[in-house]
């Protein structure tokens, strides 16, 4: 069967396990299965396509419409794109679904409760947010808006990376986007 | 035969031609083929790539890196991706031509003497920016460095497009790029 291009979108909180999952899927699908994937995540993004961009609404928007147009381009052509966003607006999210179409997007809702993330702070982000030290910090000063319609979530405080990742690979084996490993 | 991926980079002033040869070649690959093709060209690049980016050298070597990124991620999962960009520096062009590889890299100078395309001056852009109505004008008021080591130079002020579509197709096809027709 030849490969399918689809966009695996991860969003969620800094901190809940968005680029753990992502690299972890890059993984499976690229070199254990042997597939074209692409991930956008992270440095990728803020290096290649979303220098100068800020943290306001708009930008923010941008950002998540940008990223989206990579993802839409490879997808078209059966390359799999994943990518890890924070991607707080549901209506540039669903914009950004709509654009490459519902069939062919992936919506993976990697939640946390946000007292687990300012626990763990694994960056020490949370601690310089709720001290003010940083402006626009999604969940604490700045809005997250979680997915109304997500096509999976994963638990993250719950559940190990594995049985997430296991998840996501059955819901895409489900939907006829992979072939049974 | 395989699809394989390349960059087709058409760099030159405005007016010169790019869009008109990179929409021809695109019309050629894409549905006289049926190859996997993509057109990164002057909207589809200021509306999803290059938003809030200026006519700096620093913001148009930001915009010719990103086209870059893209080009360098359609190239490697097998895509052919055409940019047209005035890319008006021999620095960033050569940055994006060793870093998608420079077998999978053809460089098309488009041609034509200034006086040419002041004549021309379809949309009376040259006009204006003679008078400094427009600041940072390619040729006029802001630097073109010809390519030092193009793959084809297609002289367009002395050639028909059709003539250099066949000049560019056989240089794909000499190259292994493309399958003879």
């Amino acid at each position: 069967m030849a490969q399918k291009g689809f966009t695996l979108w991860f969003t969620g909180l800094s901190g809940a396990g968005k680029t753990t999952l992502a690299q972890r899927m890059y993984d499976e699908l690229k070199h254990k299965r042997g597939l074209k994937v692409e991930l956008l995540d992270g440095d990728v993004v803020r290096t290649n396509l979303s220098k100068g961009l800020g943290f306001s609404k708009e930008d923010r928007d941008t950002n998540i419409r940008r990223i989206g147009f990579v993802c839409n381009l490879l997808t078209r052509n059966d390359v799999i794109a994943i990518a890890a966003a924070i991607s707080p607006y549901e209506e540039v999210r669903e914009e950004v679904r709509n654009t490459i179409g519902r069939d062919k997007f992936v919506l993976v809702y990697v939640n946390a409760p946000i007292e687990v993330l300012i626990e763990r702070d694994v960056k020490g982000l949370y601690a310089k947010a709720l001290r003010g030290e940083i402006q626009n910090f999604t969940g604490i000063s700045d809005p997250y808006e979680p997915p109304k319609d997500p096509d999976v979530v994963v638990n993250t405080h719950q559940e190990s990376v594995e049985e997430s990742v296991r998840k996501i690979l059955a819901h895409l084996e489900e939907r006829g986007l992979l072939d049974p490993d």
